[in-house]
């Protein structure tokens, strides 16, 4: 048996400090939703399975729910939205312990309730192997002004948000067998997201889930151009700088240029608008610029070499490659 | 390896003819919809898992995908809205024949042009198990208009639309082994929710998913009422009807009464409304009278029983029961 009456109980306790826009919750066949006027509204769906996402042997049930709902949250964030409503589609094995769920629900609805976003819905059932997650996140964008990928033009410069690489390290860690657990606790940027709308000063945006590299082709790609990032100027999490061994000194770098799930923002922005280094108390840092030549580049140690797109595609085969090709 | 290109440009054929309500596709982080001005929005998500909700060596790939969408569009039905894009996540076996999927999207594809639905999104995955598939369906519906659980009222009467038990009569014989594979393509009722929405005819309304029993029992339960329903109003489908055999002659009304996914909607109207036996097309039967009394009475051969939800809860254990309690 699934816990489903109590996954319902405590959607419906998440939705007792109720968001006005959300009318309705889960006692009906659908959730009813009001978009603010002059608004669009914003989709977006991810999965979180177990042993391709994530592994309970490796991360708490608290950073589980939590990555979860980050996943749906961030591309919000990257298109500048404000999130409303979550919904959940959860499976569960029949011998999956009730006080997992609990801890699991537990990290998701902290994350939502910090960003003023309602668990306003879902689905349960019982899983033929493994917990199996869908998240699903609606925002609200003023209308035609959300961030695309599309808009990168020749000559912006490129920024990222945070620092980069720490899930990777965490990951590289647990792989290696060098530590049993380790949780990381990604923040998204929707704070970020939406000053950059407010202010109109992006050109495109994109989130990085799937690593700098590949996120970044994603947006050169969409905007048919191309791109150069200066290897000294990417801002690396700590927990990747710590990983550079003497045999492998180049580590730090390819974690924070391939490694996924870091939830930072990239977005280019014309030269002409002066970009804080500080945005809604998150560091921005400029990374590189827009080309016409549609390659991307990675200019170290005086060196251009080509940059391939190395990131996140499974959980299971993703392994950070010794040596850039 | 997952056909994730495969599905993704099948995505981007089904957004060909573009749905102007929807602005963006698959591209971009999120998708964007435009809600009508005055209008709400409808969200409502459904697993469909291998083993749980479907069997593959039971019903075609087609019928499967069908079935797939159909959830969330007679979820929407049953609000009375109008649907307006669908999404799907959908984690696949890495041996998965590429034609299998294929034919799912097709399936899935042909049911949701007919409804001038987008298929505008969605994510893909390796399945550590089986066909994962999630549906999220959107729409929207007028403002304060959506049909809900809780409106019914002591004195209404209670409507079906369509014929009872014929999915429910499929898997009794696939379940006896008197057939190999059936094939049931439930159609939505979305014209009906509309045209009682646009009428201001229903009081309550609930989509017939779970089963007669047990989704009458969510509209009494929501709306603090009971209800009587006359066992020989029931319409019961044809090839329900025909498994009356001796030994069992209740069956057909079994079937009808606590079988699932007909996805037929149930509504409750006064009295005082002329309520005609065809609305869009589809046949509509009065089968009882919401009661002030908590309870749901059958009433049969002049006698007056205690019907209790006996709905779907899981593919797996789902037996039709040979006497009603």
């Amino acid at each position: 048996m699934i816990p489903e009456r109590q996954f319902l109980n405590r959607l419906r306790l998440a939705k007792q400090a109720k968001n006005a826009k959300v009318a309705l919750g889960t006692g009906d066949d659908c959730a009813v939703l009001r978009i603010p006027a002059g608004h669009e509204t914003l989709i977006t769906t991810d999965f979180s399975l177990e042993g391709v996402h994530f592994r309970r042997d490796w991360q708490s049930p608290e950073c589980i729910g939590h990555r979860c709902l980050a996943r749906g949250l961030s591309d919000i964030a990257a298109m500048g939205g404000n999130p409303i409503a979550a919904f959940l589609s959860l499976a569960l094995p029949a011998a999956l312990p009730r006080k997992w769920v609990d801890r699991f629900l537990s990290g998701l609805l902290r994350l939502s309730r910090s960003h003023g976003v309602e668990l306003a819905g879902g689905d349960t059932a019982e899983s033929p192997g493994g917990v199996l997650a869908d998240i699903m996140v609606v925002g609200s964008v003023k209308r035609a002004r959300a961030l695309l990928r599309s808009g990168a033009r020749v000559g912006d410069f490129i920024y990222v948000t945070g620092e980069l690489g720490e899930s990777a390290a965490a990951l590289h860690m647990l792989a290696a067998g060098k530590i049993k657990k380790r949780d990381v606790f990604p923040n998204p940027k929707i704070a970020v997201g939406e000053w950059l709308v407010r202010n109109r000063i992006a050109n495109s945006a994109i989130d990085i889930s799937d690593g700098l590299s590949t996120d970044l082709s994603h947006i050169c790609e969409e905007s048919s151009v191309g791109a150069a990032i200066d290897a000294d100027g990417v801002p690396i999490h700590s927990s990747a700088r710590r990983l550079s061994y003497p045999t492998c000194s180049d580590l730090p770098i390819e974690l924070a240029l391939h490694g996924g799930e870091d939830y930072e923002l990239l977005f280019t922005a014309p030269k002409s608008k002066p970009i804080s280094r500080i945005i809604a108390g998150v560091r921005v840092t400029k990374i590189g610029e827009i080309l016409r030549e549609k390659k991307i580049f990675l200019a170290e140690n005086g060196k251009r070499i080509l940059l391939e797109p190395h990131g996140w595609e499974h959980f299971q085969s993703r392994r950070p490659s010794p040596n850039r090709k």
